[in-house]
């Protein structure tokens, strides 16, 4: 990825993003949406999903894939059910369309389960949740995407990485986040392993014959990933694909076809996501609650609790601006000239 | 467990079983719910949840840990949204007290969020999702439960074997049952290790100081269960502390202290629900897409659909009857009579 030796701050990285998405054909609305995604990414040190991921975008917008400038479709069907056509559009600025439509469902009941299809999720999960969470929300997300996952026991990919995340409120400290993929590791963690060349652990996956790698190359060209947790974790990647992919009336993730869009990159899957205001539960002093259970986690001997990382890293690039390699920044400015 | 040398029909075993709880001093409306749930966990083969747990309901009901004859309170907080307190009686009978609320809610607005709290879960959680399903509706269910899972990296547990089950109908066949601790391993198998006195598998735990342990006696003396899966697992067993503890109002598996009821053994915990209607979400056709789902993970070599194992145990009980060993039924017989 080339030596850190230039500091940006937030905005210079999201402004150059933005440039770049609008000069590769998305509306304003999807630029500025995914430019802000991205630099998040960049910043709190997601690194496999921030800027490393610009040519993958760019790819999928050139070949037509999926469509920079899809006008999403809410639709609320009823008070707590909102369903969302993203139009083959990207995931996140189809969430930011129903922005309006889940405060109303959760302020009139408590919850509201939002689901997106045809769409594209390139990116990490935990900006979709985290926000959320910062309103006294605690949120779920589901996303599925392209077949790359060997179901437990099985021989060729079914599921995608098919992430889980979610975002809680904490009194007195930042929200609790969580987002991992149900594969044994995140398909952009594997893409870092094939640039450096380096192998990955046993267990990782298997090669285009069904025989377990841990040769990232092979994972990528035709092989596939193992889910986390044995059949467990199959059975939650099971349930991702369920609740994104067939509930959404989204694609499966084995159904993505890239046809003639030779190099496209990203997904068109669903994304189902559930909202709930916790002051509808049993107990007003929910945040609370969940800061004694934090509490008790580091007691236990728990190292860090989950997105504190995160939070350490943002912290940093706020104070003196976001790492990226001259290279990199040169790059990214020819791009968006 | 003794040898399997008899056959009695699930009608029969119910019947014996209700009127094991009815000693016990259980309403019968709870004794209805228990019986017919413990009789179907011994009929599927779930034999862990199934007559083996009768004295630890026994000892529960006869130290005044969980009140028999509690009246559960259903508190529809929202046209989707149902609170449940349990009054510190048993879970099932909780949630079928809440059956009509919950079809309301999902027929007027295609979602239903179940918030039980003050309840004592002492079962599998396969048969509170599978007749959701059979309804035609999604179902997920968590609950949490006494303190006996170390969080990935800690030395003292904090999770409860907080289990997560969903449910989902399929065309053409039976619903898709899946229902796992996110503990490596259900405490009822460790009980059953116990029993035989036979080792665990490494990495299933550690001991009261904390070591890595796979003697079921240490484990169940103080020691405690790791999380399925490392990090990933434990972040999922946080999810269900959430949602099934924090959320309902309930208490956090490491706030259960039996005090003065010794021998105790149900957990007083909580319960979340949630159960959609996916014909409100994007396909009309969703029980299909499921099928066609279920036919990629048998193509792709997984080697059999979760809950098929179970399916088969009860089609043999119906036909030849539930397996029983003739100690285990004159010992059935006896605390019924």
């Amino acid at each position: 990825m080339g030596q850190a030796d230039v500091h940006i701050s937030f905005d210079e990285l999201r402004s150059l993003l933005r440039d770049i998405f609008l000069r590769n054909g998305t509306s304003s609305m999807v630029a500025d949406s995914l430019a802000a995604n991205c630099a998040g990414c960049e910043r709190d040190g997601a690194i496999s999903h921030g800027i490393f991921r610009i040519p993958g975008y760019m790819a999928s917008l050139a070949t037509g894939w999926v469509d920079g400038k899809a006008k999403p479709d809410v639709n609320p069907v009823s008070s707590s059910f909102i369903r969302i056509d993203a139009r083959n559009g990207f995931a996140q600025p189809a969430l930011a369309a129903g922005a309006q439509a889940i405060k109303t469902a959760v302020e009139s009941t408590g919850i509201a389960i939002v689901a997106i299809r045809n769409s594209h999720h390139f990116s990490a999960l935990w900006p979709d949740v985290e926000p959320f969470a910062r309103e006294g929300l605690l949120a779920l997300a589901f996303v599925n995407g392209l077949a790359n996952v060997v179901p437990h026991g099985g021989r060729t990919p079914v599921y995608g990485t098919n992430p889980i995340a979610f975002a809680t409120p904490v009194a007195g400290g930042e929200p609790l986040v969580v987002d991992q993929a149900t594969s044994v590791m995140a398909n952009g963690e594997v893409r870092l392993h094939a640039l450096a060349n380096s192998p990955l652990p046993p267990g990782t996956g298997i090669d285009s014959a069904g025989r377990p790698s841990t040769d990232p190359h092979a994972i990528l060209a035709g092989g596939a990933l193992n889910t986390f947790g044995g059949y467990k974790g199959s059975s939650i990647a099971l349930m991702v694909e369920l609740m994104a992919g067939a509930l959404t009336g989204g694609q499966l993730s084995f159904e993505n076809d890239f046809g003639d869009c030779v190099g496209a990159q990203t997904p068109k899957a669903g994304q189902l996501l559930v909202i709930i205001d916790p002051s509808r539960g049993g107990n007003a002093r929910y945040a609370q609650r969940v800061s004694h259970l934090c509490s008790r986690l580091i007691d236990a001997g728990q190292d860090r609790l989950p997105g504190q990382r995160r939070y350490a890293t943002r912290l940093n690039a706020e104070r003196f601006g976001i790492p990226i390699s001259e290279d990199n920044l040169v790059r990214l400015k020819t791009l968006a000239a």
